[in-house]
């Protein structure tokens, strides 16, 4: 199944994706909430209130809605550093033998179509085509690798926008990847029974106006869905609504000669194959 | 004025404190939403529900109540590494010229009197004794210095404890920093108007098990709470109920010879003048 958020009203509410057609998923089945993080935490059953929605539900076309963030406000955001080998290589970094982990808050998100911004006090304004987790049910701790996938509920597309210079003002990349207007999250999650186990042996690439600077395969990351949820089980509890950000593969912009930076005027897309195409136009900060 | 969140069937409620008394100020004033950051979103002059609580209001034993974490979940948590010269110097660095920001989780807060949990995967177990800025209103983006503490809602106790081999395992320590049962927060929430602007000149101090490990002033720190929520304003949105955590004294248990890590049986207890004292008890980690 193939779940959105959308604004009606300015509201984020949750929905079904059929094709081109979305259906509210708590107009058709009131029992559901109408926030995807709260629907996840009452323990619905969503691909079952999916599959009613799409049988009765009142349908309007996707292209005219305009989208939220996917998990508008995720509980915690767990992003990866340096989870392509790749990637690793052209930072000049070794491959990592554990992830470095860093958190984004949710100010920082945008949904599908919203402008990502280059910030007044920075130009150094780069691309991270990733994979996102979409966390279902609470993760046991110490949960073991071979039991992690059961708690995923699915998958979507992420570009982890990050502004270098602050990301390296010290050696805590957060703030770097928290600034407002760079947490690309969507448009789609589809449900973790549509894809292979971990949602491995598929195509991650990033285009920036449509040349591809990204290219690679979510088999080649270092560490897998299952082996990252294990690691975070030995540390802190995984609540539904949560999100992981899986980290992004070689190409990024600051790494090329001489380094490429997103602009106003830009757009940047994250397509994952059977996931989705994540597409936002780039934007200068309104001052 | 006093505030604090404590436990009712299970359930945080916000509460303002007289003395050794504690009123629930949505059961005292209705219109006020039970949770301090929705309070602080409503726009709701607290202080003034707050009076009113106080003359009419039903009271009961503030020693009696199991409190909540301050804010039990904000939108962000964001906390400062390096903030007092003495702790950069005594682990080796130098004086930062831009804060080292890492954010925490709401799934690793505690409340006053909760235990802090010595993690089954690591023994270095350490505390951090802190002063915790709760955002009232929406900071705007590139607010100055001069007017950052406009938007300070009060002031509170936090205890970053860290569990150190984690936070080193990588340069990104956000991993040692979001263990479940870490983040000691409260136990109370002391209105701005009530203390020195921005909280400088008072002593702030570090106990365990009565001994004093840490003890300093809030006018050591390198950056001030009005230059913190500037440096922030550039990069990203403060948002009511959002709390910043302003990084620790020297005195930390890695820094000593031979290291003190805390354990099973342990307190400590975190002071700051006029603010409060956060006390937590120390346990092993259930398996």
């Amino acid at each position: 199944m193939n779940f959105t958020t959308y604004l009606r009203n300015g509201a984020p509410r949750l929905a079904v994706v059929d094709n081109d057609q979305l259906i509210d998923l708590n107009d058709a089945q009131p029992q559901v909430p109408d926030d995807l993080r709260r629907a996840l935490q009452a323990g619905v059953d969503l691909n079952e209130a999916a599959r009613q929605a799409l049988a009765h539900g009142a349908r309007q076309p996707l292209a005219a809605a305009a989208l939220a963030p996917l998990v508008p406000e995720p509980g915690k955001i767990v992003c990866l550093g340096l989870n392509y080998y790749d990637h690793a290589k052209e930072g000049g970094r070794e491959k990592p033998d554990y992830p470095w982990f860093f958190f984004r808050g949710a100010s920082s998100l945008i949904a599908h179509g919203e402008a990502g911004v280059v910030p007044s006090v920075s130009s150094k304004f780069d691309y991270e085509a990733e994979l996102a987790v979409v966390i279902g049910r609470r993760v046991p701790r110490h949960t073991q690798e071979a039991d992690a996938l059961q708690y995923v509920f699915g998958y979507s597309c992420f570009n982890d926008m990050s502004v270098r210079d602050y990301q390296k003002r010290t050696p805590q990349w957060t703030i770097g990847k928290n600034f407002d207007g760079t947490g690309g999250f969507g448009p789609v999650l589809v449900s973790a029974d549509a894809l292979p186990p971990g949602a491995v042996g598929l195509k991650i690439q990033g285009r920036l106006n449509g040349e591809v600077m990204q290219d690679a395969n979510t088999s080649d990351m270092i560490f897998s869905v299952a082996e990252t949820i294990a690691l975070l089980a030995d540390v802190l509890t995984l609540e539904p609504g949560d999100v992981i950000v899986m980290g992004t593969p070689a190409g990024v912009g600051q790494a090329r000669t001489p380094p490429v930076w997103m602009k106003a005027g830009d757009r940047y897309e994250v397509e994952i194959e059977r996931v989705g195409v994540l597409s936002n136009p780039i934007v200068n900060e309104a001052r």
